[in-house]
């Protein structure tokens, strides 16, 4: 059994639960190590005792988890078949029928909850969503290595698109260009949409690529990130083509200031909520409170966004091991908006930032 | 008020049902017209009697919601609040406590669901799942035409590998080169992660494409697709790189025969189960039956996979405006694995194909 099985294990008993059963992706992935996206077939770790672990799995993927390195038993089902009746039998005949379960009750659906509540109708369910955040909120070495892979991908990513902004150039060619270098590098997965935004539309903090164009004077702002062996990249950066207005350079400046504080007081043990208002007064300070429209960043690691949200209410200290963006913005609707990210990961010496690439103001062209 | 919360509300009524709250982003698109990816953040379309519906969405996109077209109420959070809260509040001030909400219980987690009985305790909640399914499987007229628009674009995207294969090209350039052009077409988005799998590695329905290179007396395959304004398309195609075994080769050929059968029995009233049943047998027949390990295919729309499951016990009558995948294949570990795929779209005169790309065997090189 792998370390992460045997840490959840420990934690159930801790607990003083049976068994789990973990059928989110990326969960799922972390204790597996089988990466698959399941759309809405079901996959699952159930965990339970000191016995072997089990992996369900759709029957077309089997090969593909023992390939992944799954030793322990799979339970497979065809398309036709009701995986969790398999499931019910595996226990049966395996006499492990659990007296209680842990769920993920922020990934598990309710249809699922009541699939599982009917087959075990006289197990305990509980929630199994803080022992899983709590495990993975904390990464190890590997891990760390492959977020600066991961990083170090996103850095390049922005280069790229430094590189092709010119006059006329849309949004929808920046994107082409930024990922066909990156899949040529043998990115396999963004991991989200990217973003590239012109002029006015960079008021708009999720907003959608299309084929505008660059013209003189926008500002270009790229979000965006990859998935380097299960891990995810998040950069964020915004340049001006060939001007900036004085407000623009103002919001710009303002927004490396809050930015450049968020991580200076990222220090072990500082409160998730500090590091917000960090970057936050900064903003409300220079009088842009009012266009700085959502939280300071996201944890980051298996999933772009997962655990701890990194807004104003949270007092999780930070801890050694956790990695996580920083990403204030100004989004002002007849000016256009700057954002600038960075992934931070909290070493023993404090916040180490793991992307890279320039913050400083740049004019290209 | 839009035709498709038109009709929803009148399926509320049938079902006398007062509300429904609908939070996944497929069904959130369909009835509001705003697409957006929530991540982990709230979103919800609110109807309650005959009364305006309302949207809930994160205080960042509130601009982007009316931009879309939204013009009635609007709860908006920021990420630091309580989306719930502030929904109950709102309902308390507009005097519009329901006495029942309907939920999308295959979407709903069981975190959220426990929220809305906190907020709601007197309110009986049902599943919406049926009434969405059943809304959203017959598409309209619109719909056919951005499905086919779609279609035509992962045509492209094969027509772009195809051109691309060569010995020494890797899997992740193939991908590189057919998502680079379908951008440089204005696609924003695939609607899933492009494969393009090599050699032996096509034997794996679910293969992650690598840095694995093209050689002679490779089967190539192709599986991909695009969302063209919301709506998604998906193509598979098979080809031989120089030569073709005769085992593959009649792999190949019972693989199309399959497919072409599965489309003949695609009549109006005909089941879905006798469509997969339709490639199926063909394939049983030809000693490959262990080898074909999924169903036929998927009902698609807004997502890439939806209701209905095309698989052999489905007893659902086919009705003008389904759209779904046949997609037989077989894989065999020491051979290769060969699928094809075509869109099909079920019209007053049967079935119509809306992918396009050429079918027959095609050794390249």
């Amino acid at each position: 059994m792998n370390s992460r099985l045997e840490n959840l294990f420990a934690e159930l008993k801790k607990n003083n639960l049976d068994s789990a059963l973990i059928t989110s992706k990326s969960n799922f992935y972390y204790l597996s190590n089988y990466y698959t996206d399941p759309h809405e077939r079901v996959i699952g770790v159930y965990v339970s005792n000191n016995l072997d672990p089990v992996l369900i799995v759709p029957k077309m993927e089997v090969e593909d988890a023992i390939a992944a390195g799954w030793a322990d038993d799979i339970i497979s089902y065809y398309d036709h078949e009701d995986p969790w009746q398999l499931f019910l039998d595996y226990l049966k005949k395996n006499n492990r029928l659990p007296k209680s379960i842990a769920l993920e009750h922020d990934h598990i659906t309710l249809e699922r909850f009541e699939a599982i509540k009917r087959i075990l109708p006289n197990t305990t369910i509980f929630d199994a969503k803080d022992i899983l955040a709590n495990l993975r909120v904390v990464k190890d070495k590997k891990e760390y290595t492959l977020l600066k892979q991961a990083a170090n991908l996103a850095d390049f990513g922005v280069e790229t698109g430094l590189n092709a902004i010119a006059e006329g150039v849309s949004e929808l060619e920046l994107i082409a260009k930024i990922e066909y270098e990156l899949k040529k590098q043998g990115v396999q997965e963004m991991s989200f949409n990217t973003m590239a935004l012109t002029g006015l539309k960079t008021a708009s903090p999720h907003g959608t690529p299309s084929n505008s164009k660059i013209s003189p004077g926008d500002l270009v702002l790229f979000d965006l990130g990859v998935i380097f062996e299960g891990y995810c990249s998040d950069i964020t950066r915004t340049f001006a083509f060939q001007s900036i207005t004085d407000k623009q350079k103002t919001i710009y400046n303002t927004v490396l200031a809050a930015e450049l504080n968020a991580i200076e007081v990222s220090k072990l043990n500082t409160s998730v909520g500090k590091v917000d208002q960090a970057a936050r007064q900064i903003i409300q300070k220079a009088g842009y409170g009012d266009y700085f429209t959502h939280r300071v960043g996201h944890g980051l690691g298996i999933e772009t966004h997962e655990y701890p949200s990194m807004h104003s209410n949270n007092d999780l200290p930070l801890k050694t091991g956790m990695c996580f963006t920083i990403e204030p913005g100004i989004y002002v609707p007849d000016t256009g908006g700057v954002r600038i990210e960075d992934m931070i990961f909290m070493t023993d010496q404090g916040p180490e930032v793991l992307t890279a690439h320039p913050k400083s103001l740049q004019i290209v062209g």
